[in-house]
């Protein structure tokens, strides 16, 4: 598969090449890699809307078993051409190959797991109220609610995951499966890659005979591109994963809108862990092994890495930062995704050591270019309720130990927080009581709850939630992984006393898809007698 | 009972008597009615959100049959009041008696619903995907799934339901049943009949023992009491019925927010109607007596009035426009909700009448004071596309008839429409193929679509949807009406690898509540195995 540089509008690769263009960078030579990229124009972000729009009362209306195999499809190509997109992954992001390979699996994934939820149809949630003709003081329509496509998605491609949360990634699966065309933004930190994921779709559409609008790529800087993309009045929602400050210019550029849509963004999160007395005593060194493994998964470049430690004052405490200050310092270099990221990862950490009253625990091995040294810091707890700067995630292997004198001091911590994608509180029986009460405060906080384990692992799943209070979701009531994700790109629609020719398969008397339906107030996968 | 013309704030009545205070007015007389209500200030709201966020953590984890009683006990309360509660509301609305009364009825029967959504619990959406130890490459971790509630929220009242869409209205209703402590800014025209209402709430308070802060009652103007509530951290939603501009205003507060939270206004609506060729050859006379019942109820003050016909020129639409002339003709005078509501009812049909193209077919009989004259007006497909001003809701018992040459002419209209709460299609078995056309336009731009009848009776059902795109609704994923509306104030919570002493009912391994739960990808009632 060769490299055109150019942007996917209905079906076919094109460019004006008249708005500049951009090389991918390898981050760990900081060398321009083969291909320029054109940046799109506003005519062609048009087109794409255009063709998104054109494709929408087509694509949207197809049977859930076709939307499962174009899924399926894209996801077979994605195999096919693992090899290759695995090599230019490799050389934009510095991410070793079986890092990539393991997040291709994951993709494909994702696409089939979506196809299963297709095929099971209860997204659908479909609910049929039946007609009580002679009811006094009026009669009872029937009705009947179903959920349908949104319309025409953005979704912008994260620098993190250049394959799960980008091109073909949860926001994608989830978005096509639900009925809606998608444009993709492409991260400028991987646009090789990009491309030849979209080149897999493209396939995939051809194959299924689906129309070319379903799918679009699309080069260009967030600011103008991006910001054209959102705010074109036929693009109805939009996904997005990455910074605060890029991901809230979107949501507030959506809102903003004649008519504001709903945006999903995935910003920060710094994953609070809080360590219990019974289990730092019994676990200090197993919980401080995982931790470390944890903190420097992917360079610590993952949006559920453990940013902060709460923990007591006292020896099994002390027991635990030795041991993880040990497996710090025994850590490899490892290349972050872009010149930008380590720079930001090393100023933040500057920073925060500059702080009042933190103290570096463990550093890991020198390094330069654009490498990560790892970083422990420690500060109490009256020292970080006194800095709300503290509290802002630095992105990348740096975790900040918050040393608390009591437990009420530790739920003083707890409540302080903003929302985060996930907390874990490592927990034996005998602290069953505290455990409650840390629960009940920061399970408000949060979109995920663990128990004695780090949130870094994010199951695809039915029972997946990766999303949480702002700002770790610019949307609290939504998640970006696991089965529910296609609730963001869905809308109810009821039907009242509508002929039976007219109704949708799910709301039909018979129930061909045999799916489960809350008729007449009790769920069944009966059909509906006349 | 009688009126202290105070806050409810954490469970008293009160008020410093500094900030301003107004009357409420009777419409049919334009007469202040006894006792003065005092506007809130500042301190008093901070009270009122103090009070809900600590009554959140217990309200919220009551059990499902805890909340369910408390709603039935509000309803209850207000049965037993019903003669005062009706006696204020015609006076302060200038709604009719029986109007009230059936309204008293939708409103203790919208809470006992919600009981009874409680009792089923399949609003808690219960996933669990159990362990897998052994998988490979790393194991499986337990994920359960869960929805919790997001917090205090922030009701505003509608003027035109001063009992369903009010205080203890559907809004308050499914908020309270997800567990939100809920304060509302009671609407300037009926304040009290919200005082009254609120005083229900308060006796099923203290009654069911739940805590004090669960309901506050806030009077006050919009733009500084109501903003306010809207801005304070410690609200988590809100929840609108009015207008286009206040509902947007606050909106974009709740958008514009350091952490945005959701707001679910529901603002305007012109609900097209469109008649096919066979109905109107078959039925026109039937089809326009109702049309004229469904354009005056309650004097055209419905979210679901139809405010637009679109019609095919010819004889048979003639036969129908003269039938409902006769019958707007033959209408009495109905008093408007208050005298700004009249005088922009006026207003907007004066600007209407001047438009280009447009003619007037029939007017009711004159009127004074705050009584409504009902108008029906005429144009042109070509002068309705050219004049985007006519798509505009003139709010009461106005309506344009869009007269198009063709069934070209008819989509292209559909396809002009921005967002509304409903669009009806009258059709009889030689329309399926346009109905077929039309719906899959219009079903993109409405929340719920109705075949041969109108859509003012709102059903209060499991299968309902009162939203839809905007402005119909400020959030496209949400409804205001029916079981759904409880989604508006969850959230997802998932929990990894906990305990099941840790665990909520719902998501335990025995599956004490009997709920139906996706378990390993398969509904089932059953308890989860170890």
């Amino acid at each position: 598969m060769s490299l055109t540089g150019k942007q996917l509008i209905n079906g076919a690769w094109k460019s004006d090449a008249e708005d500049g263009a951009f090389a991918a960078l390898n981050p760990a030579t900081n060398e321009k890699l083969p291909t320029e990229f054109q940046n799109a124009n506003l005519d062609e972000v048009n087109e794409a809307v255009a063709a998104a729009d054109a494709a929408f009362p087509i694509f949207s209306t197809l049977t859930a078993e076709e939307r499962a195999s174009f899924l399926d499809e894209i996801a077979s190509q994605m195999e096919a051409a693992a090899d290759v997109i695995v090599e230019r992954g490799m050389a934009e992001t510095g991410l070793p190959e079986m890092r990539l390979r393991g997040e291709l699996g994951r993709t494909t994934g994702q696409l089939r797991q979506f196809s299963n939820v297709l095929r099971r149809g209860d997204w659908k949630r479909a609910v049929i109220d039946t007609a009580i003709p002679d009811r006094q003081p009026v009669p009872k329509p029937d009705i009947r609610l179903t959920q349908i496509a949104l319309g025409p998605v953005v979704v912008f491609a994260a620098s993190n995951f250049p394959l799960a949360f980008s091109t073909a990634g949860g926001d994608t699966a989830s978005a096509l499966a639900a009925g809606c065309p998608v444009i993709v933004k492409a991260h400028s930190a991987h646009p090789g890659t990009s491309e030849l994921v979209a080149k897999c779709i493209k396939k995939a559409i051809e194959k299924s005979g689906v129309p070319a609008g379903t799918f679009g790529l699309i080069h260009g800087p967030g600011q103008t591109v991006g910001a054209a993309l959102v705010q074109h009045q036929d693009i109805k929602a939009g996904g997005f994963t990455g910074s605060v400050g890029g991901g809230r210019a979107l949501f507030n550029l959506a809102s903003q809108r004649p008519e504001p849509i709903p945006f999903f963004g995935e910003l920060g999160s710094t994953n609070p862990v809080f360590l219990l007395d019974k289990a730092l005593n019994e676990k200090a060194e197993g919980i401080a092994e995982a931790f470390v493994g944890a903190m420097v998964l992917g360079a610590g470049q993952f949006c559920t890495n453990p940013g902060i430690l709460v923990v007591k004052d006292g020896k099994d405490t002390d027991a635990f930062l030795g041991k993880a200050a040990e497996g710090i310092a025994a850590q490899q270099a490892q290349c972050m995704l872009t010149p930008g990221i380590s720079s930001s990862f090393n100023d933040g950490n500057k920073k925060r050591q500059a702080s009042n009253g933190v103290s570096v625990k463990a550093f890991g091995p020198e390094t330069d270019g654009n490498n990560a040294q790892p970083v422990l810091m420690v500060v109490s707890a009256s020292d970080y309720l006194a800095d709300e700067e503290l509290q802002e995630e630095i992105f990348g292997p740096s975790t900040l130990a918050i040393v608390c004198g009591s437990d009420e001091e530790m739920l003083q911590i707890a409540a302080s927080f903003h929302g985060h994608l996930t907390s874990s509180i490592f927990a034996e029986s005998g602290d069953l009581v505290m455990s409650q009460r840390l629960s009940a405060v920061i399970q408000n906080k949060v979109g995920r709850l663990i128990f004695n384990g780090y949130g870094t692992g994010v199951e695809v799943c039915a029972g997946m939630s990766h999303g949480g209070p702002y700002p770790s979701s610019t949307n609290v009531q939504s998640t970006s992984v696991g089965e529910r994700a296609i609730d963001r790109f869905v809308r109810p629609l009821c039907y009242q006393n509508t002929p039976q020719e007219l109704l949708p398969l799910e709301l039909k008397d018979e129930n061909p898809l045999g799916i489960p339906r809350l008729v007449n107030g009790a769920w069944t996968t009966d059909p509906v007698s006349a």
